[in-house]
């Protein structure tokens, strides 16, 4: 190796909580590291040695972490940026990549790799059934970054053409109406008895899962941390005695 | 433990490739297992033991596979149906609870289970950046089980939406023209610069991974194995020097 030492930036999923469900990828960048940088109760799913250090910060201002992380990198340190699920879905990879773009040149020239984790869309997905099975897609509800009306837009626009829906980031304290004005428009649209599923932390020891309709969908259902996923007119409930339904969506469309 | 001795099937998703990007889940359901199903080159993957028993079986009939495997844990057997990737994108998981919900009563009861794995679409955006950072959708182009007018239908009301878009089974020998009729399609909706990716065989030794941009992508670029992702008017490229681009998706969309 004629490489120089040099930092190095990782940017890990973490996947969606169950230790079982995390790579050895992962787990193998994770003990190589100098320094976690990420969303406390992410960091506090990582087991530092005496002589890693973790960065704690708070689930806004990502630019600002991400550059934090390539400053370290930059400085030779090995670093990984940790997310929840998958970090290139609504989680800091994007932020990384946009840091690296509009910074330092030299950050260009950093190792900069993105390890991918089973995202909370895919395990919520597998403790219902197969939902995802058919199109889809993943949309983030938030309005911090995009006006309310491309939300709206893209909403309607997916659930005309038939794809089935996974919204991140539904609701918070700060953005309270989104989730129930989402509804809204998808009753405009779909099918009353479309299955909808609320799921908080899937696969953790809190894990909660429900399956209603679009008609009984209630917002209030639903926190920052909780995915809600809407079928589509090819989503199919399959109802078992003394278990929970299955939930799963049809490859096939007729004409 | 009270439960009689009985047949359990799990529906296993593999992960691109790579040993290290394989779950531990997934490899204490396969030591598990007593049975595999599964596309041979899939099964290929899987390294059985003396007692463990390989059903191959080509890449079609996935209902008659699913079948297979209801039938083999019904008689009490430990099956693991194995997909590449996630189980519940464009996999098995839709097949088995398709065969589920017309099939034997008994099937019902069975203890079913989906194992997710890291999906080909996040694995070949980690290889790149972070291309599906912002609002994203998947859509196999196969027209074997939708009439090919959804198809198209489905593309333009995403690209005119704005969302990144992952294209699974893009051709196939049966099926070779269709990846060149949906990029005559995009191109009258996206600009010409707008980045798209090809990745083969992400995250294994004969990957190969290609950021071009629409007005120059080739359809003959893509085989059967092939995902082929197309970026939004969100998607950047950052040229390196001596190295990869890096392609990613800002959070941020304008009014």
């Amino acid at each position: 190796m004629t490489r120089a030492v040099s930092g190095r930036l990782s940017i890990v999923g973490l996947g969606p909580g169950a230790a079982a469900m995390r790579t050895p990828q992962a787990d193998a960048v994770l003990a190589e590291a100098t320094d976690f940088i990420g969303y406390g109760p992410y960091l506090d799913r990582v087991a530092a040695r005496p002589d890693q250090v973790k960065h704690a910060s708070d689930n806004r201002e990502e630019l600002d972490r991400a550059r934090h992380a390539l400053r370290l990198a930059a400085a030779g340190r090995r670093v990984a940026v940790v997310s929840s699920g998958d970090a290139g879905v609504f989680a800091m990879a994007s932020a990384v990549f946009e840091a690296i773009e509009h910074g330092e040149p030299a950050w260009r020239k950093l190792e900069v790799e993105v390890v991918p984790g089973i995202s909370a869309m895919m395990a919520v997905a597998a403790r219902v059934g197969a939902p995802l099975g058919a199109d889809f897609c993943a949309i983030s509800l938030s309005d911090n970054l995009k006006p309310w009306a491309v939300v709206l837009r893209r909403l309607r626009a997916v659930a005309e053409a038939g794809f089935v829906i996974a919204l991140y980031n539904p609701l918070s304290t700060a953005r309270p109406w989104q989730l129930g004005a989402a509804f809204e428009l998808l009753r405009e649209v779909l099918a009353a008895e479309t299955p909808v599923i609320f799921a908080t932390a899937a696969s953790r020891s809190e894990e909660r899962i429900d399956v209603t309709t679009l008609d009984a969908a209630d917002p209030a259902r639903a926190d920052m941390r909780t995915l809600v996923m809407i079928g589509s007119a090819a989503t199919r409930v399959i109802e078992r005695e003394g278990a929970a339904p299955l939930v799963y969506s049809l490859r096939r469309v007729s004409a």
